[in-house]
């Protein structure tokens, strides 16, 4: 399920706990489109302030990655660092090394540690074709207790074209990208600009959809590289097999998100909620997050309460007018709130949440726009995670 | 220490669990000059909805508390139960229902029980005078561990008044008002617009400024009384005691705010944020309410880490614009972070961390405003209270 021409290697710099894979690169045999999108915090790691400038030019070959250190809030040898670590790869690659990109995540604050990872460059371009992408997407976990890959097959011009999408997440988790980081790789021949709107579009409806605890990471990334080398004519918005092409984007992007927040620090199950019935989309997601992220209604979900008065009090803030006795909830398949009032289905409600995945559906019942995002539970695990993460 | 003319008592309704005070009267033998701020979430409890709407008066003499449950989201029969509440409290004090406030505080979406709280009001009243103000602090928790109370006697035109005050917080905590109920009592004549705007004032730089999760309750409220049974001529604006009047309300409220976050659901500490070096005050507090709210740094601070890059992280998501490179942050008195990049420190700064109430001061190094927000740490105990909260 990997797409032509794509190769994969990893190695350990010791930047990790001893024993782990915290280096990994990706190539395409050939130069390809890519696109990406990035974190919206106003402070951002070296990679991603490197990676926006060289992501304008729509090229790129090869990506390398390391794990258990963000590069972020290291100033000027930050960048510096980076800088460095792209060169000599596209050195040992023998390509420009305007087609490598870069992307760093875990602790913030600490300056890679570069002796060691330079002794690595040469060893992992040596070994490139060695490693599968479920080594790739091991390596680059930090928090993560399980790898998250989404592969799709897709005949465009009655050709095979594969994507292979991989992502880490866990912590940090908020929309506009979190400590996140997704990697998309295709061998199926795409125009660069539809690629670029595609890409924005899927990430709007998947990773700026998920929150785990409201913190947004310096470090949110999300790459897709395209090769072509299946040889279909490039697809366009008015190619034929548009549709088809953006439909598997976006599944592999919500799929990747969903994974995401299954792996949420601490967390025991997935809550999807959906606002019904606002009167413009953005509403309904403002309603939608201010309840995912509310730690109140997030404890009452770990300890299989359905306190509907919890989620009635995050629509109330959300800042979104909403009129209280038009409200109706549902937690599961079971209506806990009508225009406002409980049903007395608390028990039955309560029983809903016992499951892995959850689904919470508002309706405000004042116009016609919905939005979905994803949540979890907020657990006891997530506290003793987030309070230990460096000792 | 309790203000001249002020009677209390407390009564058992069986809304709590048994052997718990949950009904409280407060009483003052004259009628008085009254103000209050309200939540501000979209979804307000019935009595808010009515206070809101009788302290355009300016007029009080009495306010009914129940704890154990909020009397939000119950519809009209909510408003119905909250005024037939007021009718009997009006009908056996022998004062007009005008001068009656009534404040909930407890779990949301559940109607009051009515049968039992009607039996207790005149128990409540004849009572009167037998209870303290201590009792009746005690009468209005519900997750709170310890009961919250502060006193101030100052001079006014020759004679010595007293304010008192008491609240309730604990879980739901936000700015512009939480689950929090706060009543100040006073002896000292204050005319009506200059306590509206002292009022106002202190609750901004207090009770707005502290956080313990980040969620807005549908009840919160705080009141002031002044009976001004101490004689002294009105204080207003232009009175040589204005000063010392606001002085003493600004403290009183800041302390009761500051025992709600040191009461906060699980927390182990209290965490002051300080912003400084910011544009203007809006962003200080925008940055400051960032840093404040975020799960990993309460978590963090729960932990005795001093993570500066979740600090430096929250500080980039605030929405304020910041520059990275000018930013020093201390953790105690040690400085963790100079220019945006660490500076080794991080040992000490954890042992800062260690004692029960930390200081954290941010400089933006861009201007000349500044603003601090109270927060606490974020534990597994936050966790377990609100998982088993309805249990």
């Amino acid at each position: 399920m990997t797409p032509k021409g794509f190769l994969f290697s990893t190695a350990e710099a010791a930047i990790k706990k001893p024993g782990k894979k915290d280096l990994a690169l990706i190539y395409s045999g050939v130069e390809a489109s890519i696109s990406g999108t990035f974190t919206t915090n106003n402070i951002k790691a070296a990679p991603v302030k490197i990676n926006i400038k060289k992501i304008r030019s729509g090229r790129g070959q090869a990506i390398i990655i390391n794990s258990g250190n963000a590069n972020a809030c290291t100033g000027k040898k930050g960048l510096q660092d980076a800088a460095e670590i792209i060169r000599l790869s596209a050195k040992g690659l023998k390509i420009k090394p305007s087609l490598v990109y870069i992307c760093s995540t875990g602790v913030i604050g600490t300056p890679l540690p570069m002796d060691r990872i330079r002794l690595r460059i040469p060893e992992l371009i040596d070994q490139l074709g060695k490693s599968s992408i479920e080594d790739v997407a091991a390596a680059i976990m930090t928090t993560d207790t399980f790898s998250k890959i989404v592969n799709k097959k897709l005949k465009v011009d009655n050709k095979i074209g594969t994507i292979a999408g991989i992502s880490k997440g866990a912590g940090m988790i908020w929309p506009h990208m979190a400590t996140m980081l997704c990697f998309i790789m295709t061998d199926i021949a795409v125009n660069q600009k539809t690629l670029n709107r595609v890409m924005l579009d899927a990430v709007k409806k998947s990773f700026n959809r998920i929150t785990v605890d409201g913190d947004r990471s310096t470090n949110d990334t999300a790459l897709v590289i395209a090769n072509g080398l299946i040889g279909n004519r490039e697809v366009t918005e008015k190619s034929s097999s548009f549709k088809v092409f953006r439909n598997a984007i976006h599944e592999v992007t919500y799929e990747l998100s969903r994974l995401i927040v299954k792996d949420g620090e601490g967390a025991t199950k997935v809550i999807e909620i959906e606002v019904k019935g606002a009167v413009n989309e953005k509403d309904a997601e403002k309603v939608a997050f201010s309840v995912a992220n509310s730690n109140l209604v997030k404890t009452a979900a770990y300890g299989n309460d359905a306190n509907w008065g919890r989620i009635m009090s995050a629509i109330g803030y959300s800042g979104v007018k909403v009129r209280e006795e038009k409200i109706d909830i549902h937690t599961g398949n079971v209506k806990v709130a009508v225009k406002g009032l409980g049903t007395g289905k608390d028990k039955e409600a309560s029983d809903a949440l016992k499951r892995k995945e959850v689904k919470v559906v508002i309706n405000l019942n004042s116009g016609r726009s919905s939005a979905k995002v994803l949540t979890c539970d907020l657990t006891e695990e997530y506290v003793k995670i987030n309070a230990a993460y460096r000792t």
